[in-house]
């Protein structure tokens, strides 16, 4: 018999904020990078085309002594039925005994860590004197993404919202999105503010010296000739095959990197860039980035992206720390197994 | 917010008997073969190639609107501390909405559900007069073998025990094996009994009528030649490339039958006669046999090999009755996730 710790999406909010998402993220890229640690082979099935789907992401991490995996299930028709489209779901393991320790509601750690991984693209590739940040999307990502950028970038001095789809959302939803990102800046021992201001698609293109594509969309929505020379781009909407936010013209000239080459020729915004035989790879991941083996930006006018596609190890560095956390804060409950 | 049900070693033991665990791996097998049901994608990693390995097998059960996975880890170092070398871990889902359902220890659901599906084997493809059944491996499985081949085969009067590897252990461990076999069937309210007696390895399968091969070898101790015609084997152990227990001659003449033919050709007893070109195919999987669609044993001196290498909705069947028994029994701790 073992003795697992369970944690649920309450308890978890309760703990785990974006600077440690931050910090636990950089940790991922960086374990990748090292090869300490590595994910396995993504189950993925889906049960109706288009409506609901899964997948089962593993890995182990040599760092942190621990390995799991994170189910993530979509269920479409569910708000119908008053129940959340999306649940996340985390299992961890000690790494030297194989011993059960923890469950996990894994739905708010890919908030963060989502929000952390596309304010970390900018952190390590955008210009250091970028001040406007423009978020393409206002689903519940959006204010993750923006407290993420806050807390990472001191420069930022301006954030515009808008939602390519839907162009009423970037005004309507724009208080609620910034209550949230206040809430998310407090919980993190953040006190800088920064004001979000909705704009238009194309002029918050045209201001933006950062942008995070953060829509499910599967037409590009962003024009290549609409992104200003420096600019930055984080690309965190295409995780599955046939997704598409940016114009595959801007590939031309980009710098592209992402968090795993395999994932972002697959299934990422490298996609169809890739297959159009416009981008032959990666210029590099974003750990080697980060460990100063891979040149990132090197030019004032240099156009970057980085294709944040979510790999398991930003799931399990973040689980475990907030494991660690939980167990400072006495916080979870523990059951028999 | 959801609220799943953690289900303990001892609260499953508490549960699930040996003919629930018949009842389930019969049903397992009917679903897959009527496609109701599925297996996704295996994951299997090697930590330390020999001594600790891992396996996740996940799949969906139509007709108990469940989905989910179990994870398998084994750490050979893990007995020196006083730990269990093998951790069996369930995770279940609703398959309608995809809201987490359950957390499993699936220890105690491995053995019974692995000496069932030997039974059934046994059941559906040995001689109708089949009455002495020999266990080759003493190990832990042992006497859950034995109570459900007492439980499905009502014509069984003998059951002989031999350690192939260390033959003083069918001496040394009947005692605790009958006793153990002794509880299984009372749990599961069965009153008959039939005598356990050990015997050497040879003389064992001389006079056997159904044998069950469960032991870890990778090289083949029961000999072609020691084999009557007339007999069954269900084939347990071997269940990773490389694993062999039974000499390959004896599949030129057999009829081979299986639960799963990829996994079977792959990584079961089946592996060597395939890779050796003796065997082409399985002549039908197990299920098929049971819808009446494949034959099965069609003369008294036919030779017939089961290869059960353990699929994934064995788990998930025998989770889900383990689940309906706890709800109705009132077991099992609720935890907000």
């Amino acid at each position: 018999m073992s003795v697992v710790k369970v944690l649920s999406a309450e308890q978890i909010e309760s703990i785990f904020t974006i600077p440690m998402a931050i910090q636990a993220v950089e940790r991922a890229y960086l374990e990748k990078h090292s090869g300490q640690s590595g994910t396995w082979p993504m189950v993925f099935h889906e049960f109706d085309p288009g409506h609901a789907d899964l997948d089962i992401k593993s890995g182990h991490l040599g760092g942190a002594d621990i390995y799991g995996l994170k189910v993530v299930s979509w269920f479409g028709a569910n708000p119908e039925k008053g129940l959340p489209a999306l649940f996340g779901t985390s299992l961890l393991f000690d790494l030297s005994t194989g011993v059960p320790k923890a469950l996990l509601n894994a739905g708010p750690i890919t908030h963060c860590r989502t929000g952390a991984a596309a304010a970390i693209g900018a952190k390590y590739l955008a210009r250091p004197d970028a001040t406007t940040l423009l978020i393409a999307g206002c689903g519940g990502l959006a204010p993750y993404l923006v407290a993420a950028a806050i807390t990472a970038l001191p420069g930022l001095d301006r954030v515009l919202l808008t939602d390519p789809k839907f162009p009423e959302n970037g005004k309507k939803l724009c208080p609620s999105i910034t209550e949230k990102v206040g809430e998310l800046l407090k919980a993190g021992g953040v006190s800088r503010t920064v004001d979000i201001l909705p704009t238009e698609l194309e002029a918050g293109v045209k201001q933006a010296d950062i942008i995070f594509t953060a829509t499910p969309a599967y037409e590009p929505y962003i024009k290549a000739e609409w992104v200003r020379p420096g600019t930055h781009l984080s690309c965190i909407g295409a995780d599955l095959s046939g997704k598409e936010e940016v114009d595959f013209e801007l590939f031309r000239a980009a710098k592209v990197f992402g968090d795993d080459e395999g994932q972002c020729l697959s299934v990422g915004e490298c996609e169809i860039p890739h297959k159009k035989g416009i981008l032959s790879g990666l210029l590099g991941e974003i750990g080697g980035v980060m460990a100063g083996v891979v040149p990132g930006r090197t030019a004032q006018e240099d156009i970057t992206i980085f294709d944040s596609t979510g790999i398991a190890l930003q799931d399990l560095v973040s689980a475990a720390s907030i494991l660690d956390a939980a167990d400072q804060a006495g916080v979870g409950v523990q059951v028999d197994l």
